[in-house]
């Protein structure tokens, strides 16, 4: 059961103002949670069916640091904000930010991606194509939303996430700057870098003008069909593949 | 002002059973009502703010055949299922059913893909890059949810959409099939045909094994990094990207 504090700080969670503050995110549902015991990374809270807890007591025992909250479904639809989240939800301590910034290998550079989904779709591209790092820029969705933690499906773990500045960012590194832009040249014939940053822009805007200027590269997905566009995940996706999935 | 049997009616739309029974759907939202109107599809009920229908009066008058009810942003919000549809609103007739499946060029087919933002964003995919066919199997999700129109952003007004048994169609066609798994081919490394069916399957379980049995190849993008898959609307993006968007 969980006490009315317990079930308060929880819902706080998804507000960013809060997860600041706790410096802790919401990791929600089955699979991320399973996901999240499996690793190393430490765990500030298990809230779980008692079925769920019992049937993953192994990857739970892992978690001593954790604090265990045997719940109902109901309690647990209650204090969560996904559909998903009805077996288990784990609170989790924000990784310790001022990682440096990537300065070898492929890394994608968000500016201003604004929907969770697409946010979190990223980072799992990221993850599977074994990108490192994820730059957003200060005004993409928090990382931590829970959309995005659920998109990215426990991404988190394994790509490392910042936010900066970007100018500042690519004017000092010396990793090629490959912009998806919509008038670029074709994706099917550029030169591929062994490396580089691949930025991504703003959902219906695309990438503003001032990062463009950073670009080695602009690059297009050519378009055959009569659809205004892709959605940004899905060309994230594309140029991943095309540029660093070999 | 919209009546209250207009407002139930809308409203119900919002449900596979009723737009099943009346034969029409929703496209909400000002991009998305802008892209409709411009289109030569008949339209049977624009529901809009008084604003948006005198910036849009052009494209409104296109369409003598629907009905057009002036609302304030108040009343839409309480017939919308969708969050974005604060300016305008259309009732759209299905388009006559029994097309003719694909028998050349390059279609998609997708074995119950049940996510509405999924099975939108693949409409949109084939739209970009020109494919004239997207193939459900009977338990995919509903390509008339609002959701799924949302997604495909005007992709239902070109591309051609089929509900079908998958196996029936696939034995009729002399098309190459290949199939998108986790144990295929490397995608950078097979023989492209001219045209073809990509065959995707559900979110969390593939296509499943008489699917298969069907296909000439089987494919694969290759994983690199730790994530468990990718989501299937951005496979199915970098599919058809590397099959059929050159």
């Amino acid at each position: 059961m969980l006490s009315n504090a317990q079930s308060k700080y929880i819902r706080s969670l998804s507000q960013q103002k809060y997860r600041k503050q706790y410096k802790v995110f919401l990791a929600e549902g089955d699979k991320i949670a399973k996901e999240w015991l499996s690793a190393t990374s430490p765990v500030q809270m298990i809230v779980a069916t008692e079925d769920w807890a019992t049937q993953q007591e192994k990857l739970i025992k892992k978690h001593p640091e954790a604090e265990l909250c045997i719940v109902t479904a109901e309690e647990l639809e209650r204090v969560t904000v996904l559909q998903t989240a009805n077996k288990a939800l784990l609170v989790v301590p924000v990784p310790d930010p001022g990682m440096a910034l990537p300065v070898s290998g492929w890394s994608i550079a968000l500016e201003r991606v604004q929907d969770p989904g697409n946010l979190g779709t990223i980072i799992r591209i990221a993850d599977w194509f074994g990108i490192g790092d994820v730059v957003c820029s200060p005004d993409c969705a928090d990382y931590y939303n829970p959309k995005v933690v659920q998109a990215a499906m426990g991404g988190h773990l394994r790509v490392k996430l910042h936010i900066t500045e970007l100018e500042p960012f690519l004017q000092n590194t010396a990793l090629p700057k490959i912009a998806a832009t919509l008038g670029g040249k074709s994706i099917y014939e550029i030169e591929t870098p062994e490396s580089g940053i691949l930025l991504i822009g703003n959902e219906s805007k695309g990438l503003s003008e001032h990062i463009q200027q950073h670009a080695d590269v602009k690059v297009t997905i050519p378009r055959k069909g009569g659809a205004e566009s892709l959605n940004a995940a899905v060309s994230a996706g594309i140029l991943t593949a095309m540029l660093c999935g070999r």
